[in-house]
């Protein structure tokens, strides 16, 4: 796994605040400006870059990870990686899904085979790295789940610490997780928003590693590896469009930054246009896309915990990064988010939790609305693993009752519900 | 992922009696053996093999899934492959495990990391295909879970029916995963054992493509293909052992094929020893190492569900493949099991189900009796993703009570409970 040591990588120049413009030196402590409150872009040296990496040099590397772009990350950490394979995750075509919806170049993203199963590993693999690079051995974070299970494996991979805030809403599937890996586990009363500022004062109490999105600038430098994939995985060319399930929008943000570092150097030519999904029961980033423009806390409701999100952690750089490449934000309902839950199971055999399958739900609403065209390139980011939340699904299954073990029995049922019959999915 | 059209690919010679040798050629319809009832092996032209296919050839082949070994794969199935990426899962070197357990060099074959989330995956892959290659439409097949959900996700990507034959108690992971992906599914009242009898009568009475274990032929050459990554993975250095949890003894079979058609064609020069490992509540195969060699039925009683059978469906071929590799036969408790798993979780980040965590149990035992010694190259075959059956983590699991947000609150938690004092792991 481990790269070449003359590998070279980018210098990091600076982080930038993405409200004000201001500027810190690399060795700086700030996370956030101290003018603002702004969240902060880790920047590089691209022309430097540019100068001795391409796409060729990239092609020759065997590394089948999200190290593999270990040039434009945070120089060093690439040797304080946990082992735990994160990143080049599958991108499939989905013909049967294309062939439902008149859209014929359907892209899956599958980062739900991430070693905890969702996006949010190549994130705490970046953090577990720095914190390592630091010294540093106690790692917290507030999650609605995943993020908390993606740190609770990482540092249980690494031999450090994990100091796991969640809501006490959290799914099972995710809760065994963040047990199994060991964590110091603090369940919070109340909402994520809650367990998130609790998170945040604990760590400046004592000193943690804070892992909180948004306020945290490399956790976006891991993240960003899924749009270096997606367009690698596309022979360069970047998609049309990427839909992206959406809560705090740090992973909006990270995937523009991403397309928008290839456009710097070169690799890509254009920006896919990025689509924002959120629920209509927690949709404070697309109200904002689609009023005003001004990130307003809104009371959650919706069942897909992994965008739950009242008060958004990284507004501004979600909102940028839809703007900057001509994109849109889409609200689904809840029942949308499930029917697409099945149709991309049934369909493609690709099963996703509900929060990660509001990409296609988002699909669905803006290819009936004639947004996104026949022959349109279209990614959906599949954030999550299905069996992150297996509860969804039974939930609203309607489990056949069994029957005796006999041929029979057997013929009687098939005669009450033919195989021909029998639509696909998790139902009506 | 296609390969190079002028790729070429083993002869299969024929298929051949596990218990009375008895040959069939590769066209006769026969799937087990028509004197003895014996389940068959698929052989090929090994010395054809060796004059054109190496380690070089194969270091060149860009695939990174099980068809990357087309060449020793039934011909042509390649072509109807599903699309889902399939094998090619990490092997973990696993230091801190490796000092609790005072065993130095421990691998970790998560084959959890599977489209569906287990091994079977492999053998569904290689069923579907196989299908598609015969003109059919509908698979089926008796499965505790595992081998259900695999075949449901496979045949949704590929657009066929499956009919899933289940036990009644089946982890409600698995059964989400089998009801999105739009099987059919008929519970049966009993156990595994009647599950089966039932799916193999269905298959003949309904003439639906025959995905049950040890009767199919061509499940193995699926499975196979973990042993061919260790080894390659391994840098073609045999390890000294690998430790299988055994249900059926299919897998543990598949593994001993492929290590043994690795000696034939000169890839690695001996082969690892295996070992077989069961719960003390379903260890029919191990009581047959461990007794006269013959096998016989027992009542089930382990938690451990994807390895809880009562008959085993492959156990000539699993009592051949631990015999022929000087290997060995342990049987654990579930307490055991249950410490395995949290063991992997917390100290090396991979979270498993029951069944997979066998194989660590197992290692355990074995390290303790001085069977395996201290530098020995040990691997353990992870069968199952934790998420498949997270209730097993809860149900044991003591869930801290939630906390108000406020930082008096979680001070005083920390005093009650410190963070340094805290073990980790799902608990004693």
């Amino acid at each position: 796994m481990r790269k070449d040591p003359h590998q070279r990588a980018a210098s990091e120049l600076a982080r930038r605040c993405v409200r004000c413009d201001k500027t810190f030196r690399p060795e700086a402590p700030e996370w956030v400006c101290v003018s603002c409150g702004g969240n902060l872009d880790v920047l590089y040296d691209y022309d430097e870059l540019r100068r001795w990496w391409s796409k060729a040099s990239l092609a020759a590397d065997t590394t089948r990870s999200m190290w593999r772009y270990d040039a434009i990350l945070p120089r060093g950490l690439i040797d304080h990686m946990p082992t735990l394979q994160t990143g080049w995750t599958p991108l499939y075509h989905a013909p049967q899904l294309g062939s439902e919806l008149g859209v014929t170049k359907i892209e899956l993203k599958d980062d739900g085979r991430n070693p905890t199963g969702s996006l949010k590993d190549r994130a705490s693999a970046m953090a577990v790295a720095h914190a390592i690079s630091l010294g540093q051995r106690v790692l917290a974070c507030a999650s609605t789940g995943n993020a908390a299970s993606a740190l609770a494996g990482m540092c249980a991979n690494a031999g450090l610490t994990s100091v796991i805030f969640v809501p006490e809403k959290t799914p099972s599937g995710k809760l065994a997780q963040i047990i199994a890996f060991g964590s110091y586990l603090v369940r919070v009363e109340g909402s994520y928003d809650q367990a998130f500022d609790l998170a945040m004062a604990a760590c400046s109490r004592f000193g943690w590693y804070n892992r909180n999105t948004g306020i945290n600038p490399y956790l976006s430098e891991g993240k960003k590896t899924v749009a270096f994939e997606i367009a690698e995985q596309l022979g360069w060319e970047a998609p049309d469009w990427v839909l992206v399930p959406v809560g705090d929008g740090n992973i909006i943000a990270s995937v523009g930054k991403g397309f928008e570092e290839l456009l710097h150097i070169g690799f890509i030519e254009r920006l896919p246009r990025l689509v924002a999904v959120q629920s209509e029961g927690s949709s404070a980033i697309v109200d904002a896309l689609l009023g005003d423009g001004v990130v307003r806390p809104v009371e959650v409701t919706t069942l897909a915990d992994s965008i739950a999100v009242g008060k958004p952690r990284d507004p501004d750089r979600a909102l940028r990064a839809v703007r900057q490449s001509s994109g849109l934000g889409v609200k689904v309902r809840d029942s949308e988010i499930l029917e697409a839950q099945s149709l991309l199971a049934s369909k493609e055999g690709v099963f996703v939790e509900p929060s990660a399958a509001a990409s296609l739900a988002g699909l669905v609403r803006l290819a009936a609305a004639g947004d996104i065209a026949r022959d349109d390139r279209v990614v959906l980011l599949l954030t999550g693993n299905g069996l992150k939340d297996t509860d969804s699904v039974l939930d609203r299954a309607q489990l056949p009752a069994p029957i005796p073990a006999s041929m029979e029995s057997l013929e009687r049922r098939l005669a009450e519900d033919p195989l021909g019959d029998h639509s696909s999915g998790i139902g009506a």
